[in-house]
């Protein structure tokens, strides 16, 4: 049973849609895109998420007669209004980026196509459930490329701002390249796989640590990861691991084990750590650690030569804590006035809050000798680019900076998601998603990968798309065609 | 319908519980505190929030068949424990601050004392909804203080971390002391007054913004805020607005109205908005802004003499941005033994992570001449204070820093929540937890509410559990009666 969203929406959609309806606008087609603006932590891109439960949201909307009933105890809307919402139903068209794919500022992830009232609802979670998700992939990837490698579990249930901070935030940090989940319940409904061993309260839970380690590794032999940091890492925690590893492990024959550290230096604790369990013949005994970890530490503690095996992320990631907000905005780029489509632009003192204008669509340029993706394109929906040809791309503000593309290939990124209300997207599997992000994030330059002032990935508009935006930018918005 | 969230658990939760059940050890009794240790951004206090969410929890706490299902996949509990969770619930007692209550670092905000598997399995939900709702409350509480009388509604849905980020992000905000919240849902379900009017996109719908202002006040004329921003502030949206209210609202009598500004310099752009509101006689249109607002933009404007009425804080708020983490932790302060409680300690290499061991209760001392509180006094549960006899309380550390009480009112701050599984709270509504919330904070003195440096608020022991603590420190862990 999924939760019945169409109410986490702002108050101000209601009005505005009260209003469409009682003013004859309602079926008026609207176009709005979601973008965003920056890249969270200065890097260089960010991997889009939540599309599917934007699906299951638009799926899923509809208003109940208690819905109704609560509004109308508002005293703002008209009967017509509230009759209408009865049967009121998403019907327009959604185009979307696959979820997993690295995407830049000022690109759509998302454009939605439909009737002003259905196009204005559905705003504050579309941009609820992207933003959230979009977020946490992001740091995620981040904290995994730092990691080398290295397996990453996300482990920040507890200090998530929510059920679906915790639950969402693990899928998302799946989607990013984490290998697995504490949240159990992430595993059971998206098939994020959860693992977790034992908290410091069962070491006290027993009369000592030893015994506490013995009862661990006899009641799970083949998944004894020991944490060995209640008392004293290195007088205790260890000698007592290997031991109860010895004494029940060793005689089943069992050499594969673990030990997790949370407090302390990890980079002196993990050297001392791995030369006493090799020392006694555990070599293949995995070093887990825990302690308030983000892509810094990480990168850091690899650097001066941490043995770790695998790393444990909570609330820095769970909330990318570094920077919690990515902010996508939701923004009109076009209406529909006798059939014709009429770009809309939304002008601003502030340069980078002027929106691109009209209905669009986004190439990427993959270099076809190195497989790298080189730019994107924006270009109005009905261009149509030969790749046989070489292409020209050239900066929005620097118009003289130019690029041409011989051997490359295209891909289109926003893809039909929903036609005509009708869900027409088959979306991957949680695995499928990761997989294709790792793969995408690798043909990124790692100069567009770099945490410190990475290079600026080109976002270019098509020459038939800039003359529309600053003919609207001259003419104060009015469009003529 | 409420969600279940018995799943919601730290994967270890469930590997320690079929731990304890195979070693025979799932009916020991086992005692936890729920703390915090530091204040986010640095101030002096937080707000207790989260409860009625934990109670929910607790109250709905159960294994589903597809629940078991999905564990006996994992391939890690016996049979005999997956059977036992068919009828798991919680048959324990929890003691809890009530909601609304300023708290201090390193006393039981919750306590719950239960058989080992119910008291450590419940861990991870509880701190989630105790840390989540804490830490929105805290910050709302900041960002209303800084408002100084003016009314604070919260806006951040659509950058919230997930649904219930958004929805009880809004509760806990409304606790903290906000006016009113832009999400519809946590009106519906929580009884936080939701309130809203316009969105760009609406003013940018029509072909010009004066027909945008009109239609807007023909339909809401006795709620018309305008958005004045779309274009230009002073040459367009006043005017424009000025214009619509002269022609729509004054012919039916209403003097009642308001603009919205989200953008430009807040304090230049409101004090010019309201003379030419006030030459245009409408001296009762008051002024709304709202963009990326915390509680330290607002402390600034409002010195700089802004002319606003009320704020609409969005992501700064719902997200915590400047702190998004509170730090709750659950640790084991005692088991029973042959009927008898054995305190726990944890003890640490670092300080301030050394626990306060044994069942406790907390005292806050009210000076009776001020009404303000003045210390909290952790005692051990079964002790008693005489308040007609003067109370001695010592530091700590500097033991020999003592403060006497003459003429003082004694409240136990923990109040019983669950008795043997049963709920035994009556949740007050959420304006009356708002109302205490406030009033309570206003017991606090003006040096505990500063934003900088505040007043380190007394948070003492008992010289019984004083004594108890000590011993423990000395003997590493080990009770001696």
């Amino acid at each position: 049973m999924k939760e019945n969203y169409t109410l986490l929406c702002d108050f101000y959609e209601l009005t505005m849609a009260n209003g469409y309806f009682e003013l004859g606008k309602k079926d008026e087609i609207a176009y709005f895109d979601l973008f965003y603006r920056t890249v969270p932590d200065g890097g260089g891109f960010a991997i889009a998420a939540g599309l599917e439960q934007v699906i299951e949201y638009v799926k899923n909307l509809h208003f109940t007669e208690e819905d109704i009933s609560f509004l109308r105890s508002k005293g703002l809307f008209s009967e017509a209004f509230l009759d209408y919402l009865r049967t009121f139903r998403f019907t327009g068209d959604i185009y979307a980026v696959p979820e997993g794919t690295p995407i830049f500022p000022n690109e759509p992830i998302l454009t939605v196509k439909a009737p002003t009232i259905e196009a204005q609802f559905i705003e504050t979670y579309l941009l609820l459930a992207i933003n959230h998700q979009s977020l946490i992939a992001t740091k995620a990837n981040r904290v995994v490329r730092a990691s080398e490698g290295r397996a990453v579990a996300e482990f920040g249930a507890r200090r998530a701002q929510g059920a679906d901070g915790a639950i969402l935030g693990a899928r998302a940090a799946y989607i990013g390249g984490c290998a697995a989940t504490a949240t159990t319940s992430s595993d059971r409904d998206y098939g994020v796989p959860s693992t977790g061993t034992m908290a410091h309260s069962w070491v006290q839970m027993f009369d000592s640590e030893y015994e506490a380690f013995v009862s661990y590794c006899r009641t799970y032999p083949h998944n004894a990861t020991l944490l060995v940091d209640t008392y004293d890492v290195l007088k205790s925690g260890i000698p007592n691991a290997i031991r109860a590893f010895r004494e029940v492990l060793l005689p089943q024959g069992i050499t594969k084990c673990g030990i997790r550290l949370d407090s302390g230096d990890i980079t002196y604790l993990t050297k001392k750590a791995r030369k006493m369990l090799d020392e006694a013949g555990f070599t293949e005994c995995k070093i887990v650690v825990s302690n308030s970890l983000d892509e810094n530490i990480i990168r850091d503690i690899i650097r001066q030569g941490a043995k770790v095996d695998s790393f444990g992320v909570g609330e820095r990631l769970i909330t990318a804590k570094s920077n919690p907000v990515f902010g996508g905005v939701y923004k009109l780029v076009g209406v529909e006035k006798g059939g014709e489509l009429i770009p809309k632009i939304k002008i601003s003192e502030n340069p980078e809050k002027i929106t691109t204008p009209h209905f669009k669509k986004i190439y990427r340029i993959y270099d076809n000798e190195t497989g790298k993706a080189s730019a994107d394109l924006l270009c109005v929906w009905d261009e149509e680019i030969d790749p046989k040809e070489p292409l020209e791309i050239f900066d929005e503000v620097q118009t003289w900076k130019k690029k041409t593309f011989d051997n490359y290939t295209l891909r289109e990124l926003l893809v039909p998601v929903f036609k005509d209300g009708e869900c027409v997207y088959a979306s991957p599997s949680i695995g499928e998603i990761r997989e294709y992000c790792l793969a995408q994030v690798d043909t990124l330059w790692d100069e567009v990968k770099r945490f410190e002032n990475p290079h600026h990935y080109y976002v270019d508009l098509s020459e038939k798309l800039w003359n529309v935006k600053h003919m609207l930018l001259h003419s104060g918005g009015k469009y003529h065609k």
